[in-house]
């Protein structure tokens, strides 16, 4: 017996949710398909067509690019995001963006359910489905990779393929690349297929938004970035007549363009998916590895060390986590970058930056705040305190290590061995 | 009235602690030179003639190489010990070793006081006196360039160049480099001079230990690095007819010798000194570069998520504190490094990187520990898990987050602003 | 069609898992009955005939009260467990060695099954299981009341009473008390029932292990606790003809009963069950809560400031997560366990305590650690070191703050709002 | 040679403070001396008369109390302030309003200098001197007990006692009691003198705010506390005719009568302080003690989880220590502080306490903000969620879990020990 109700489809224009736009009406749904545009290259044109002409009764198209670079990157920039080391959380950060703009249009046209084609082992399905709870409790997920009727219908691509020709689906490619991948204007992931064995070096040709170092121009190029309480707000490019770019989004965009070129951003990793499976990934993200070396390293000149250090173990790491785990609609997403301005004050300033074949190199900074004072840090004169202080530092900070060493000398007299006093170390 | 009692002086063979040594003995006090073999390049010998010649009644030259790499860098690598985001540590890591070797040599040789060159706004000032205390809680430091007497009879250069003329203390260059720098097998700090302004690109000539990625060769080397407990243990390098490396340091100098060649790990930053003072300086880490790279990918094949995020929270960012304020020899350090061992029983397998102009690239991993799993990871095949336990998965982790939700839809029903509701978000 | 296969079940001897047994027999399994002796009080025999009465094939009592002392509450007492503040552990902590003690018999006696009678709402069910998985990962769980068929059948206790009087299994009491517990020698919890109005204050019967405040005793009791390496291996009671107690097991026993008599450690919280639910609970934890206060009083006397800050921060809470949580067979629990030994070297030493209705009151302490010194920390004397050295040490202490007090007071000269330089302070 | 300038000088009243005054004229300076009321008992009229009379040529009393209870008491109860698990930190708190008074003194008076008389090694001069430093980043400190002319010339209280009389000072007691105290309206202190010795129990007459549990009324009394984002706005004395008190001051004083009366708050304890010595204090912190107790309470009721453990781990760690270590006019106090209120908005509701011979029992609580819900947290009854969705969520948790057993497994299978699968454990 079919279902029924209004389903809004989290739509890609792609085989699989072609075929699950096709299923969801087979079991009884009607069917409105959505696009959110975060940047990705795509026939929006084409893609509506396509699902209309596979049975969805309407269309939507969201432009959410600047959302998606002021509310989600920009924060992400400020607060040095980061996953593991390595992951500047491309996808991460456009799935509340995009789970908003759907649920906007579920509540606006009367959708009980949304949908989407996220398989059932990923991190993209809890994220949707987290931020679709959090900003609507009482909405209604399919989401059919997770439906045994639907996913032992279509164990695999040549499933899809039969039931798209079944249903007279175009189908673009006859044989897909061997990796999937997510794109927005912040990044492209690659992984799945070819990429599930940790030891294959990624194919060549699998990277799109970059060049590679090798093929990277042989000429570095000089670029400043000026931030303003953390925030880029001037992109100059001396070499390209002083160029300037003053709009978030357009320097961000500017900085994707020149990061392509030179070959910046290229990672591949084996990441810690949220449902605790091991997973490999490769990723290209060319802007942000930009901005993220030009922020930290304006913030060594202009953020106290105090706040940094509470900020890196506190905002960084929590906000990086929310972000991955998809738990951006929640308390303490709140919480957490309720943090954020404070932490950002000071953050007023340029760098300079070199660029070339893979590297982001800085080759200077400058700021009027007034942290950094050449005087005082200067080794060559006195200035800002009298050296005799430091002793006293020294004295006051030794005390309680003193004090540990000399029991643990009294204990050794007394027979203890080392490895009681001081524990594994003999 | 002259002081009295015997002195060991970490001595460097350069114009500071050339004068110190002339002025100590000058003060009354008889004076051992030190010097602790890190790896750094030293004309030893000539060293050793200019401290007796200066007027040392006898001088100790001790080999920490092993040392340095076993108990010091290692440990950092499995920590993944980072200061500030950017900086390896390494004038950090070696100060220990130096320190204990002087004290090894004050107790054996009956020294009152050790002394050092340390100048009083600086970090190793901290670092060499808190490690003498934790040692020998009953040393004496003499720190002349803390002690006003000497600093104020010493304003400047030109002033220490006229003692020595006065003492016949012969002096290398008449006009020095206009930077600092401190050298070890890890790396080569420069700070100071002209790098003070932080604005200032450090000249092309000043970088010593790698050349720059315009200048590495244009075709990119390839090497495996096997871990076992996430300690390097071979090195290959197939380019150089698969030569294998399997001795500690060995290792280190080998990984030292090709990042040297391939323009890999430098840096340039604004850190905080612990004293509070923000600096200027510039680092070249280049083997310590690869390995961090190496280190940190093969953990994510083999290191459980949830270790890792506690190891990244408390071992890496405590020791690397430590390390950094010279906190080595206390109950803390014991405490934290306590955790390093079960961090790494799993870290077993090797990466193989390309190493090409300033870029360290993965190229892929393996390892036989099993935490990674092909088919569970799989996008394209069931295993491990059933898609359907996802769902009450992400039922049970929407429970609190739509209690939330709930209750703020309620509220802004009752005529609660969102701005109450939620905080400063509109 | 009935299953087949052996299954070890977790007994209890009362209605619910009486129920669980035979419908497992219905069901088609070999029932085999498991108790494990933690300390409640029970009457084990009675539960065997029970059981074999009911149609276990076998029945296996374990005495685990030993190991629960000393591999899980004495860890737990030297990390200063406690689970948002206020509660101490005791049903999390009993968990690991019951579902350990299954996982032995199960697999000595063949059973390819375990089952429990928790239900789904809770944190007994997360805690067995991922002890079971995390212990043997291809056993296979039987868990009623989350079997639809089961927890239909069953909606309430009138269904399982049917049931049992059909089934000829004695029920014990035809009225349950309105609540539920859980009994360990730790402590006892009482949930569910009356108590899930949080504004329900206990009825003053309830209450089990220990008297009200109210009528314990108005005469105070004093006792001496010593501890190795954070450990108790004493206690003297002087009012008892100065008893001592020395055996870990006795000592645990002998301070719950002291507890128990001076009305010590009843609590009462709302606290958030791992799947994210708010609940109700009380507990009592007599003994628990005398050896915390002593534990933490000592360390102020023996334990290094860093390294209890350090602790505090990571083994206390990332430890008390871990246990609440039931993760206690896994890598991470080894992670954290591994620093509690070097944390706990110098926690040696006696805290003299009163007992008086609800209060442990500490009345002094000593130890032979020489971390304390009162020359040192006398105000009336000098000693230790110099006054003077603390004013070079807030001097250098305040060099970061004055640079930032300097920027805000040239900035608010420049004409910059308060509120732009200080954030919400006005 | 005098010094010269204006001095403004922190007065208590007592015999210290006066020999200061009279030993800051002799040395050259012009004094005026300040008073902050921030609660103590204190006969401010006595006390001006004897400034003056010992030579201050002005006297300013300052009431602080509003400002002590609504900017800094106030967010310590917000955050759950705590110092080492056991100090509420209430001289911490006064600190920042004191000093922050006499800057604004000595800003308005034209006053070069403040001065104190605190210890060398103590807390309260280094909180003082960093408060002064951040407000006033030039102002000049004058710290007596660390200025060898005068420590030297007044070695103990016989030599201030002599200088006394020789100033013509009167002094109020001829034999001191044998402790300090520092006493507001929060708490008081005691340390020194006998307190010394850890193992020495406090006299009982050494307690001043609080009757001793053993003396307090044998009839409990109940009491309710309404809180709105997280700040109590009401509380309701049932006992007595239901008596409401609504003002943020008076609600904090009549929380301390009812718990001076219960015998509510005192401890006892050894701490660390700052500079790094240990050192004992006992404390009576009555009204905040129960306040602690009911915020912590309603925090579990209306307080979502992850929220409150994030900050349990920032706000509350990083604040205890900014406070007690007087880092509070710093960007990290900023920093920390901006988390508060996001952590707070839905601490609203109210908490039903019992006060009984030192016991604060909570009864009871309720709130309208909808986090928790009986139904769903029933035991008895379905609700919120499946049963089944557990089973998911278990599955999904063990995933990572089985891995590692799995892995485990395989390598004791292939012969590898326990201890060095699993470290230590064998």
């Amino acid at each position: 017996m079919p279902a029924s109700g209004r389903v809004l489809l989290a739509y890609s224009g792609g085989l699989d949710t072609s075929c699950i736009l096709a299923w969801l009406i087979e079991e009884g749904y009607e069917v409105y398909a959505f696009m959110g545009d975060v940047g990705q290259e795509e026939d929006f044109v084409a893609a509506e067509k396509k699902a209309l002409a596979v049975g969805a009764k309407k269309f939507f198209l969201e432009d959410l690019k600047k959302e998606f670079v002021t509310e989600l990157i920009y924060p992400a920039v400020q607060a040095n995001c980061i996953y593991e080391n390595v992951y500047l959380l491309g996808t991460s950060l456009a799935r509340p963006v995009i789970a908003r703009g759907m649920i906007e249009v579920a509540a606006r046209e009367g959708c009980d359910y949304v949908s989407h084609g996220c398989t059932g082992k990923g991190n993209d399905q809890v994220r949707f489905e987290l931020a679709f709870y959090g900003l609507k409790p009482d909405i209604k997920v399919v989401a059919p990779w997770r439906i045994p009727e639907f996913y032992n219908r279509f164990p695999g691509r040549q499933a899809l393929i039969a039931y798209a020709s079944e249903k007279e689906i175009p189908v673009a490619q006859t044989t897909a690349k061997p990796w999937s991948t997510d794109e927005n204007l912040f990044h492209i992931s690659y992984e799945a297929g070819i990429l599930e064995d940790p030891n294959t070096t990624p194919p060549t040709d699998m990277w799109k938004l970059t060049v590679s170092p090798e093929e990277a121009p042989s000429t570095p190029e000089r670029i400043t970035i000026e931030f303003k309480q953390g925030l880029p707000v001037k992109v100059t490019v001396p070499d390209d007549n002083n160029k300037v770019y003053t709009d978030g989004v357009e320097i961000f965009l500017t900085l994707n363009t020149l990061a392509r070129k030179h070959g910046i951003g290229r990672i591949d990793i084996v990441e810690n998916r949220f449902i605790g499976v091991k997973s490999r990934g490769c990723y290209e993200s060319p802007g942000a590895t930009i901005l993220r070396v030009a922020h930290i390293d304006l913030e060594g000149l202009t953020l106290d060390r105090n706040v940094r250090a509470l900020r890196d173990q506190f905002t960084t790491v929590e906000l990086s986590r929310i972000l991955y785990n998809g738990h951006f609609f929640t308390p303490e997403r709140e919480f957490v970058m309720a943090s954020i301005p404070s932490s950002q004050r000071t953050v007023n300033g340029l760098v300079r930056l070199k660029l070339y074949k893979g590297n982001v190199i800085v080759e200077g900074r400058e700021s009027s705040e007034g942290l950094y004072d050449e005087q005082q840090s200067s080794m060559d004169e006195l200035g800002g305190f009298e050296p005799t202080d430091t002793t006293g530092f020294i004295q006051i900070e030794s005390i309680r290590i003193k004090k540990w060493a000399q029991a643990n000398i009294r204990k050794q007299q007394a027979g203890v061995t080392a490895k009681d006093v001081y524990g594994s170390k003999a």
